[in-house]
């Protein structure tokens, strides 16, 4: 709540033009919509920039569509739903038109926003076993409006495939790197280029990978300077962060 | 290598201005200079925009001396030192003009560069005892061109105090999220803002901190969207990528 | 095993009203029914202040009901089984009247106590998906006689939806903070309120989470004074010594 | 920010008792003093009952005098310092009237308040290696008002010393227990007795103690209901939430 | 290969009883019978005093199957099968009259041992749920040859159902402790007894059990004097060892 | 890219054999072929001596022939694809000639090669369980051309099993020791051989052995000198390096 | 508190030759004495076998002396302290004669017992840096009436050095096997001997033994049948249980 | 003990040239030599190709001159002390004529072998501060009879210090790769050479490294084929292993 709205506000109460109860109550108004099971927060892209986002995992079908028909209702015009099964998405379909994505499990309501930030967000993943949380980070990512390139299958055992796209990863805004096993393609990435590379850590390997550990320390320890990392196989988050980078000029 | 590099060169060999021998020696010539036990990457302002730091630690005072003179005669006017204890920082002191930060063990030969970023950058702890972190982060900004404003000890117990600087963390262009313990304070931070944050777990704490695991696990679990973390106490990190982003728009 | 009782049991013994044999066996004789696989504690209630309760997990529907007849035969009024499943509480509910919550996976044989706590028990939840544990906390309270308030969907992220709860937490006697993720629920609560918080990790979450991990540390870890911390999704837990701090001066 | 706060403060709004501008600073005014490396809250007796406390770990002595003299400065009567060396209690000494338990390593400034709460404290250990923790326990219940017991060296291996003190454990309001290694002494008590147990588990034992985890995950899964866990050590923690609950009756 | 072997076998080589190449060969010749996929150890008895028992998973029914039939051939008159199947063990039974515990997923061809042990072994449980463990336990030490007493559900949380027991412990050769959660039971129990207490702990638990870590640690920590620990869930060896330990004067 | 290649291109440059645009392109070119969802590396036999391998996990069947057929068409005669399920080979067989092993999941279009090596591959495993990582290797092994020997259910609970084998053993040129629960077999067998033990932790056991970390940290702490090892349950990892040592004198 | 006891009390009760408030008191009557900061176990040796043990670390020297002179007060003839520093052991030895192992710091006051147990106890290390634990191990079980044997240096790396001492390990009536690094000197030994096996992990080793956990979890997993694990580095604990199982005949 | 030592011993038996005695005791001889607190394994390089090594951590100077002794004595001429302190080093240079290497704190008492192995042994390490593994490997490696290349700090943030070494690379027999922090060398060399990789994670980093444990589960997670893992900063295991390879063809 900022220091213009409640100036505002105070000046209407001196003026009269408001009652005191009217405006105490408005103060402590929540910007949010009230479901029962879910608190609706329909303020998030004032605050945030980007409107509230649909967490799928853990909530019914009903759930999710009695939540977007809320959003609608208060004028969000874009409705972004991640760990979307592919069942959940045909029933939610059967109310809205859904543009769904069944490698990344990620769903959008409305318009992709146009793609108008700073540069490129380019996309690299390890191994083609990493594809669903770069397809996350995609789909993410065009959503919320940005120029994206997908490099999938560059992992370090065969650096020259790396290489041979020096220039695609050169002229990114910022780059996300997705990779599981030893979760090298980070490190080697972030020695290559000029601009913020955001590593998500995935799943994907066996053994002494402990569910995505390995890849998770490899990033969080990289020699390279220039990496931060996000949850195992959160390629959303990745997106997210990445969409404020390359807008971050707009806003200031 | 990019490209154009490659074409002016092959030009060269087509034009018999320089000899094959010579050209293949160029394409492999490594822009480093070897000291023996130490390579130093002198490209690595071109390449990655931001010229080779020295990490202190594990490398005695006359390695890093060594280290710096090499740069020096490399033309490097600026060079960061990380990790750099009081006592090798004062034997630094005697051959090389030394800014010196005693709580973020960090130092910078060479003048800081100019604050010419997009917006400024954000430092917040937890509490006191996570200064050493913030300032190390803080230092780094400093010196790679960045106007800096530090929260301290503006931690979740007490969110009056954090939020009093609401306008403060409003206006940044990158939060870096400083917080041992718990390390609750990223996420809060993540709820207020629309900028990146980037979070740094501390080793503040005692018995099921471990270490500064617990903050490391709390800040990749986020519930909030736009954070990413780097590695435990690593505020040179945090401030590495901080000044990326808020150069993005530079060198695009 | 109390003074008064022995004293009172050694005045038999000397006024020659019992023998020696049955007094010997009394002092050793167990206040538990045998049932072979199971050994019914039927003077908690008078020892703990609340009857034993039935963790249904790994117990067959057959096996809780024969513990929940031999509790009626003793006098049980109340029996509150934790952990049941629904097809459990569809076959119990065949021999005994059986209120069923199944989010929670609760259910209570007889009806709950009278609310005569010295407040409210507050349960709150991070999320939507953390009702589960949520709603535990919140059938075992009430069962146990207590007036609750559930604030779901509350957490950290949007700060608003908690602040606009600030009365009914200032209000309450014990508060219970559900949350996975980063669990930061507890130590922004705990820093708002003036009773004893009590935080349930959930096992809510991917990745990092490691099945509750990541919460379970950082509530132990909370900056803030006033938590103490139950298992990963201990809902009944928490809420069952929520119940003893809410009726605490009764006893003494 | 209470409801009643905001009222007033706009009644003088509206009757043009204070200015807009001043009114707005007001609501955003932060009730805490800034020393620059601390910002103290001197707010939070109101808000949580019980003053700021001063975590003495990772603060100089120095700055921990001047923190102190600002709360005194502040109307704080009574300040408990926490992590407290033996060096750091002897420099803060010449300046203020500190008492200070040297097993605890913890002092006060100020007097104790009046031991009026709902019942006793008791404390017990599992062994004499424990006290430490014990000790700040106990320091910490009295400074804050309660009457405390201490049962020291109870442990299981001996179940009798135990027993012994039945009708201590039995007439509590709270029982802190605080054991190392395996733990199980916050299980057997949590048996025996109708008041919550705060557990601590403490970092004595060796091996695969492994710093107390093997204690801290006992007392997590204790099969006995009514127990609640601090972190490792935290003998504080445990006091500070004992201390609300023997006195939950007086603040509703 | 003992002294004494060695000694005969080369005695018949002096008197040219055998040849070279024979005794060569005896003296390297294998104890054991190859079937390919496993490698029955038929001298086991005499090295080990027990005769070589079947780890039934990962083993199909056929392969069990013939390893039974193998030992059958080479006279081994009881086969113990672990981890067995209630499937599998249909199987085998149409094959082998198989006396099977469904509880404890464990087989037996062949009639149990004389229960000629020096004294009794006590089977004690946690709860209900650890009871498949202690099943494994009872059938294997019945099997070799003891007498034994299952105590099921006398966990520490009703102290006063484990002291009801107390001669039956008191008198035991050895107490084999099992025990999920918490893993109390050990500590409490070793406390009480003059015989050795082998510790099983369970996987029963949820959260912070982390699978039975949290019971093997307090086991490995306990504080009272003459317990050892088996692998989580090993009743099997545990009553192996008790065995052993239950005819120690036997064989020497 | 060795320098070779790069003068002989320089030269056809010299002499305006090639165009400046053609060579730079060349020199960048990538060794691979490019097919959407993967990168084939079609030059890997050239750079690591073995050619690209199919890791079947998280591969569909129509990707895995898809990959197939390229490879194919790119003239590589032997495909060797691990982690293979049965109902993917059988979708495969329809359209490859392929040798499966269902133990090992592992299959192989084309043939093996002449078994060329140096010396013998051993391959021992502790139990009948440990076969599928065995067969894995052997599998590997055999295909890329070594003679290997198979001693199966050798481990240390029967020293005799294994030491009836020792002139096997010492008569490798490489020996894969593959074992689970404590993983003692590789220290064994590295004191009893003059060749490179490759040791390969499996996932069985229970409890403790965590999926098979304790075997895994066993072997890498071996006390016996020479063992290096590779990830729980990467038999094919194993047999590959086995192989490469194998052959070693071949490509020097 | 056995029957007998009990029995005899009430008889006395019953014959008025005792009051009822003394025998409450006395069946009330705890068997330790008090000292303050400990609780001294006078009636262990009847309870348990063998008189109360004092653990050194984290006592004082005078704390220790205390206890030594209270428990000869109560006519304890022999006093064991483990984990006894050099320092303190010197202290002691001015006020009581005291035998002292610097290597397994460890010292008694009083004589050894009688050598009277049904055989030997052989103690078998690894390595010699095993031999702090062994000594602790060896010390205990001799002073607590054991005839020893030592075998140091025995690990599998060199099988021969073990089966040298095969004779006297088929002697043993329990085995303490003592190693780091990979611990699988409990499998070896457990596989060759009838006799039970108590394995103690050290924390011997680097790396990836991570202070001993390397070797407890192969001890946990021990494929061989027989052997059961006491705490890292806690060689009085398995001597304290090889003595019981050594005695197991005397006391039923 | 292989077939030909016991046909000929028993050659000798059959021919009366030999007591029976005496070869029982020959039989079971053991080659090693006693020293009390160490066995010295004699046989070492008849069995294992390289004599015994001595471990120096954990040993006194003394106990390693005695050791030395008797290894000279029984005809080593070449002793490897590894872990050897600077201060232990000098008190052995008193008696022996050491080559001690202060960084990789190793020593060696004799010549080095001839350097004749199959090809070369690069040792590449990601940083400088990894010097400390990268020259216990080297010296071992020279020790032991072979050619070595050391390539240091040549660390994936940089990748064209790593290319320009890609001829010496490409020629070794074996690379040894050392690294610490997340440890991605050893997967970015395997996949540019042709030979086995035998990585080495070291403990240089800090926070998330945990110890080494990021670099460990890195290397065992290559996605890169042909590499094999060693304990945590075993830079001597390494080299060992890397020689057995590099000698390969020798012994078969």
């Amino acid at each position: 709540m900022n220091n213009t709205y409640i100036n505002a506000l105070l000046k209407k109460v001196a003026e009269h033009k408001i009652s005191i109860e009217k405006a105490a109550l408005e103060i402590k108004a929540a910007p949010f919509e009230e479901l029962g099971f879910a608190k609706i927060d329909t303020h998030r892209k004032i605050r945030n920039g980007v409107p509230e986002v649909i967490y799928g995992a853990g909530k019914s079908a009903e759930q999710i569509l009695q939540i977007c028909e809320t959003m609608k209702n208060n004028g969000q015009e874009q409705i972004l739903i991640t760990r979307l099964s592919e069942e959940k998405a045909k029933e939610i379909s059967s109310s809205f038109k859904l543009d769904y994505n069944n490698i990344g499990n990620i769903g959008l309501i409305g318009e992709p926003s146009n793609p108008d930030g700073i540069g490129k967000i380019v996309i690299a993943t390890g191994g083609t076993s990493d594809m669903y949380a770069a397809e996350e980070a995609a789909f993410t990512a065009k959503a919320l409006g940005n120029e994206i390139v997908c490099l999938y299958d560059v992992g370090v055992a065969g650096l020259h495939r790396l290489l041979a796209h020096i220039d695609e990863l050169m002229s990114a805004s910022v780059v996300i790197a997705v990779a599981g096993m030893e979760g090298a393609l980070a490190s080697v990435v972030a020695g290559l280029v000029d601009c913020p590379v955001i590593a998500v850590p995935t799943s994907v390997g066996y053994g002494a990978s402990f569910g995505g550990l390995s890849a998770l320390l490899s990033m969080l320890n990289s020699c390279a300077s220039g990496v931060s990392v996000v949850n195992i196989d959160n390629g959303f988050g990745a997106a997210y962060q990445a969409n404020m980078i390359n807008h971050i000029g707009e806003r200031k």
